[in-house]
This record gives structure tokens, sequence and C-alpha cells, in this order.
């Protein structure tokens, strides 16, 4: 029962702490988001490795986002990706179709412009996994209908 | 399975990011644990409404304290309280004998003085709830062997 509530609203109030009540300007905004993603970073990074601590090697990259969509957005978010594509290049989108950590936001088109600062932790989180599975990447998130969300990760090969 | 790692992890991050890196003087200190309390008392807030909405009415004061005790701490920390004591006037201890924000802190005395940062956040929570539940209060804790560690709740009789 509501297992996901503590963290869904300590992440509200972190979003509230880090980027304040008044209304700043880009170059802040800015860094408050890369704040926030690092942050995201660090308990992907952590998270990740509770995870994994007996889980057998991944077979290819695909494994991996594979238990990113499953395992890792479980634990996260009591739900799975609903859908995750690929090129086989390297570009990933994960969609999930209900976001929690955008359900507190009205649908609509209302607060569009706010959903960047709910997603910045959560493109941390991601990138944080991948990073301590071996998998560099980056990771960019947008939303065009509330609260489904698409985050795109996009490996970078050494 | 490690349901409760998103939270602390959070956590971990949200205190140090609030405390910073570097060892800053005792009033900076008080402040930043206010700031943390404060933030408690939010998610507290947030969390009691939503364990509550289908909850009956409470008897007494000491039905309140069970909840917390019981469903608001299991929510949290994925055990209840290890022990609750009153004076029956007004005065509750809360003992966690393995607090699981202070897990990842070396037992012993080493880090005894660290363990602030990581209570203040939980006084919060407690105040917050009781708070929203009608009972003013006062919380304060504190850890005598890491990482057991007593909360005192003080109603404030208005």
């Amino acid at each position: 029962m509501a297992d996901e509530a503590p963290f869904q609203f300590l992440h509200s109030e972190v979003i509230q702490y880090v980027f304040g009540a008044s209304d700043s300007g880009d170059a802040e905004t800015g860094r408050n988001i890369t704040k926030v993603e690092s942050m995201g970073f660090r308990v992907g990074q952590g998270l990740i490795e509770r995870l994994t601590k007996e889980t057998s090697r991944f077979k290819d990259e695909l494994d991996v986002m594979k238990f990113i969509c499953k395992d890792f957005w479980t634990c996260l978010f009591k739900k799975q990706i609903d859908n995750l594509r690929t090129n086989h290049q390297g570009i990933y989108v994960l969609q999930d179709s209900k976001f929690q950590l955008l359900s507190h936001l009205s649908a609509g088109k209302q607060y569009l412009d706010q959903a960047p600062k709910y997603l910045a932790f959560t493109c941390g989180l991601v990138r944080g996994a991948l990073s301590n599975l071996g998998v560099k990447s980056i990771v960019t998130a947008e939303v065009s209908i509330m609260p489904a969300c698409k985050f795109q990760v996009m490996i970078q090969k050494i």
C-alpha cells in the first residue's frame, strides 16, 4: 500500500528545494536541472548496484536495457516501462504512459513547461544505472501529453 | 525486493546536497537541520494524508501514536517501531533498534556526531504526520548505539 509514496513525496520536496519558489532565469534553471540530474545519477548508481547483486551477467546492451525497463523501473515506480524501442544503433526510447513523478501535475498543456524539472532526476537515475553497468549514455526526456513521457537513451561508444 | 532503497538513497543525496561536503559552522549546521526537518514535515503531511484516506477515526492520542509506529513506519521503512513508551502525560518515546537511515553509517562511536543530520528529516516526518492528524508536537531524536535510535515526541497541548 502506497509503497512508492515516500520516494515520490521526497522527490517533490527536492525539486521544490532546489528550484525554489521563484521563477529564476534560464541559466539558473539550467544549473538546477544539472544539480538534480547529478543527484539522480548517484541514486541510480547505488540502486543498480543493490539490484544487480545477485543477477547473472548481462548478455548485451539490449539485455541491460530490458533490466532497466523491468526490474529497475519496478523498484522505483512499481510498474514497468510500457514500451521499449530501439534503432539497433545505440538509441533506445523508453515510454512510460503514466509516469509517476508527473502524475501529481494536472494533465493537459497547462504545466507542460514545468515538466523538465520533474524529469531531470529520472534522466540521471537511468544514466547512473547504465554507467555502473559499464554503459556510457546521454539520457533526455520529453513529454507530449501528461503524464505520458519518453526517455531517450543515446549510448556513447567509447 | 529493495523496496525501500530508492527512498533511502534519495534521502542520503538530500543530506549531502543540503549540508554540502565541507564542515560548516554550528550556526550553518543548525539552519540546515531546520531545512531538512521542514522537508520531512511536508513529506510527513502528504504521506499521512494518503495513508489515512480509508482509515476510521482515531480513538485518542495513543491510537494515533500506534498508527505512526505501525502503518506510517512500515510505509517508510518496511518495519515497525520496535518499542513505544509513554508517560501518559504527553511524552512518547519511539525506539527503532535498527533505524534504516542510519544503517549505512558504521556502528560504533566513530560517526555518532554525524547522526543528527540523518535524523532531522525523520523528526520532521513524524511532526508533519501528527500535525495533519491534529496533534501538535515537538519531535527530537537521539542515538546511543548505532543504528539504534530513539525519537521523543512531546505533545503540545493547545
